[in-house]
């Protein structure tokens, strides 16, 4: 890797008639869905992209990893782009980075703990030409372009997380990245709502706003609100192995869990790869305190009272494979459950994961184990704002122009209904599509076209080579299996050499179903004896008689319609 | 069908030395699970049944329609079955009836409702013998062999509903169905608490009671409370359109959306099958009271200002297809959404139904309706008792034994907890599972074995044709897809007469990946001929070389593990 540091005062180029240019402002992801967040501002012969996201597959895409933003319109352009500006070191804002590195060269600034997550993702996924990672701090301003990019310290569940403001030739964007304003967060720095302020005043032209959590009322509670809880489980718990669960990536949270443990006397043992991985990362680059000695390797957590020891773990999502599911379906070679142990799941189920929780919970308490969740005491606050912490933004910022940013439709439109009671005009609102491009010139803005924009699947090595039939197929094989026909034919002759042989695979469980495939196979071939002796020898053609033929049969029989592949083989 | 009446007082057979055998109480669906809701009483040579009940497939089960209770243990003991009783007509108590009554003739006993809600099922799913439905009113009891089953008034989500106490030569059972303790119902029929009362007076033995809300503290409020929030609702969108969506099962809810429209002067037009079915069933059965001329054909509501309207539709859990899905997503032949449509789900969403009902959101928001849910006004009801509800329950029975049913093992595990509160020792707690025994004599209790037990896979016209092995291929073939391998060969002279061809589905696009399908059809080639070179004629040997060289290969190139299903036809 190149030596970090900020390139400050770049020269910007003058562009020709700059002025009458429009900004354009476009989401390549992270609008109506959750995740691969992406956004694009480009002005002339500038463009800088805000985040660089991966999102998670849905349950119409069987067998696919994760998901990143088509970037083709950055491809085209790559010789235009001038950085990639990180807000968080969070998957769907880094995720996609060591793909977007695969295709375009583009140097990229964060904050340190964001870059030391994409090291680590570099490292295990090498970028063809050497990644140029620049280190900001919240504060600093770097000139790209025309652009010039403020990073705005805010709070949120990773450590290290900015807004970012952007110069350009029309006003200022305030890109809000993901954010909650904590008054009395962990590390005493309360999101910058001065120098917010102080942008409101000087007039903000856009602001892009998170819309996670904009349906919900009121304020999120402070991350400190989490340390009241743990103190009370750790009082009430005294005796008791303490197993916790939380996102790894939530370094406050495992501070707090740490302080809580070294506070009552308790070791801390670390489990699950991710973990591990981040807590020693956080650890280096300083943004945890480990008070000496209450770190344990969990081989020695058997020397301890179970009142002495504190496990800290991945899989508070129920993923199968992490820590917690080993535990709770004693697979762990390390950790063995015990019916005094206390499971604190200190997160809540991220929508589509209520099912794996809930497996994982019932793996808990069938085997005697007591669980606390966020249902039953404050283990968790979110980290994303609510309306009023919104609306505070709005009220500081005083937008001219507004897009709500990284949500489902639900999460944009609730999002455009705050920002309409804080007063902005509704046509000066816009919601917006992935692709979709905004342009803002002094006069106004409205949408102007589209670039090309979507979802590139990632499944195995494999990055976009699998589309919508690859998927069709994938749901159409696991809703009724498949029967597979194969025939040998002298097509001169006009006869069958051998076969048809069938076999079958998810459609019925062949032992019970003799008969069915007895009559599968006598079907397929009167109808290949029929068109043979008919003097056909358009394979294409004995093939759709065949899948036909059988697929009337088999719903007759069966109800099923299982994918009929029928294959003919010429001697 | 043959005509209902009540079987009362049936002559009890005498047992020999009945006083000393045990009461075997066991369930053959509805722990551990949500859903197939199954109870069985056996004394000697008597079985009743309570509930007979459908479940739904999880994500580990694509393709497949519904699970029903693995019954074989009754079949083999169906000489012995007095009869099946039914709480209530909800899918999860009634939904197997068709598919049981298939393999054993037996007579029903519930209520009218539910009764009228079976012979819609067996409409369309005929029984092989004439099925003796007999209906039964709360307050009755009816004799089964050694049983004396007196059926209990109860509230719950579905009107007619009850609980059933069951005097056994042990004592009494009091198997609680689904309810909840609410008093305000609609129909002025609050849980008979007072019947409830007088047999915790006489001694109950065994308490079952449904732990779907276990977890959760409090009161479960009244159906009463939505009509207060429809009221509101109501007023503040006097002038637009409303859509409401719930359980069509929920007389009550839909009487209370009848009543709202007809105070407010709108016609009310209802939409899907379902909706349709149960609303004149309710009606013609005399559960529904329909002001005069308040309903209109669904064809008639343009005739109408949209502030005289009301639509009550299907799709509050987000089903694909259900009218609200398609009035959604605009695929609805008769409703055009209008963006002054409010729509309200007067629903919660099922555990693994959330993202089924954001979609329908997201599509909602995004044509400009207001979405009125839970979250947002109470316009649902649970119809579960919480925890409170439960302790009353147990307050007024004093059971000796108590076997929590009905739900995951978190349910089970924390109504056992609430059980324990309430005083029954934990020893006469029994926290059982589908197919274990519980033995009651006069003089203890304790779990004695198991039955067979299990789930049965629909799927199509088959039930129970499709098992592990189909369900792992189902789950393969939609993780990775399938390439199949087909060479003709002559063993004798020891060459390929014909291919390897290479077919593949859901694996890669294929135009994209020539090469890697050349390579894969080389490989084959090579490994067969290798073989028959060698002499090898054994079939299943070449089979298995082709799947072990293709798969090394395939994952090295695109690190997936496709199904390969080599074919191999001699001439």
């Amino acid at each position: 890797m190149k030596e970090k540091n900020i390139r400050k005062g770049r020269t910007v180029p003058k562009g020709r008639g700059r002025e009458k240019q429009p900004l354009r402002v476009m989401c390549l992801g992270g609008l109506a869905e959750i995740g691969k967040n992406m956004t694009v501002l480009e002005y002339g012969d500038d463009i800088i992209i805000i985040d660089c996201g991966m999102g998670f597959p849905d349950d119409e895409m069987p067998g696919v990893d994760l998901v990143i933003p088509d970037i083709s319109y950055l491809v085209a352009n790559a010789h235009k782009i001038r950085g990639i500006l990180i807000t968080h070191g969070h998957e769907d804002h880094i995720g996609a980075v060591p793909y977007v590195l695969q295709e375009i060269s583009v140097p990229i600034y964060g904050t340190r703990l964001s870059l030391g997550i994409i090291e680590g993702k570099l490292d295990e996924n090498p970028a063809p030409n050497e990644p140029e990672l620049y280190t900001v701090e919240a504060g600093d301003v770097i000139s790209l372009g025309v652009f010039k990019a403020e990073f705005i310290h805010v709070n949120h569940s990773i450590a290290d997380a900015c807004a970012i403001a952007i110069r350009t030739p029309v006003g200022i964007v305030y890109h809000s990245g993901d954010f909650k304003i904590d008054v009395s967060p962990l590390d005493g720095q309360i999101m910058d709502l001065t120098r917010i302020g102080e942008l409101g005043r000087e007039g903000v032209t856009l602001l892009m706003c998170e819309s996670t959590n904009a349906e919900r009322s009121g304020y999120t509670a402070s991350e400190r609100t989490v340390g009241s809880s743990l103190e009370r489980i750790f009082a009430q718990y005294e005796d008791k192995r303490l197993i916790i669960a939380t996102f790894s990536s939530n370094i406050h949270r495992v501070q707090q869990i740490i302080n809580a443990s070294a506070r009552h006397g308790r070791k801390v043992a670390v489990l699950g790869r991710s973990m591990t991985n981040v807590l020693s990362a956080a650890a280096e680059l300083g943004y945890m305190d480990l008070p000496d000695g209450v770190l344990i390797d969990v081989n020695n957590i058997k020397r301890y009272k179970p009142g002495n020891v504190t496990l800290i773990t991945t899989g508070s999502q129920g993923e199968p494979m992490s820590a917690l599911y080993r535990i709770a379906f004693s697979e762990h070679d390390k950790v063995r459950l015990q019916s005094s142990d206390v499971v604190v799941l200190s997160s809540s189920a991220i929508p589509g994961n209520e099912k794996l929780v809930g497996r994982i919970i019932n793996a808990l308490v069938r085997a005697g184990v007591k669980v606390v969740n966020d249902s039953v005491d404050a283990v968790h606050v979110s980290g994303h704002a609510c309306s009023e912490e919104i609306k505070l933004l709005m009220a500081l910022l005083k937008p001219k122009y507004f897009m709500p940013i990284h949500g489902e439709y639900r999460h944009l439109y609730a999002n455009k209904d705050i920002a309409e009671f804080m007063g902005i005009p509704a046509e000066n609102i816009f919601i917006s599509d992935i692709g979709k491009v905004l342009e803002i010139t002094k006069k106004g803005a409205a949408f102007a076209g589209e670039v090309p924009s979507g979802k590139v699947l990632v499944d195995g090595a494999g990055v976009g080579d699998i589309g919508s039939v690859v998927l069709r197929d994938r749901r159409h094989l696991a809703e009724d299996g498949l029967v597979v026909v194969v025939v040998t034919v002298d097509t001169e002759g006009g006869y069958i050499l051998s076969g048809p042989d069938i076999v079958s695979r998810g459609f019925v469980y062949v032992k019970e179903s003799e008969e069915l495939m007895r009559e599968v196979k006598a079907i397929a071939e009167a109808s290949v004896r029929r068109l043979l002796e008919k003097g056909v020898n358009d394979f294409a053609h004995i093939r759709n008689v065949i899948r036909d033929d059988l697929a009337r049969y088999i719903f007759r029989e069966t109800k099923r319609k299982p994918m009929i592949l029928p294959m003919i083989m010429d001697v």
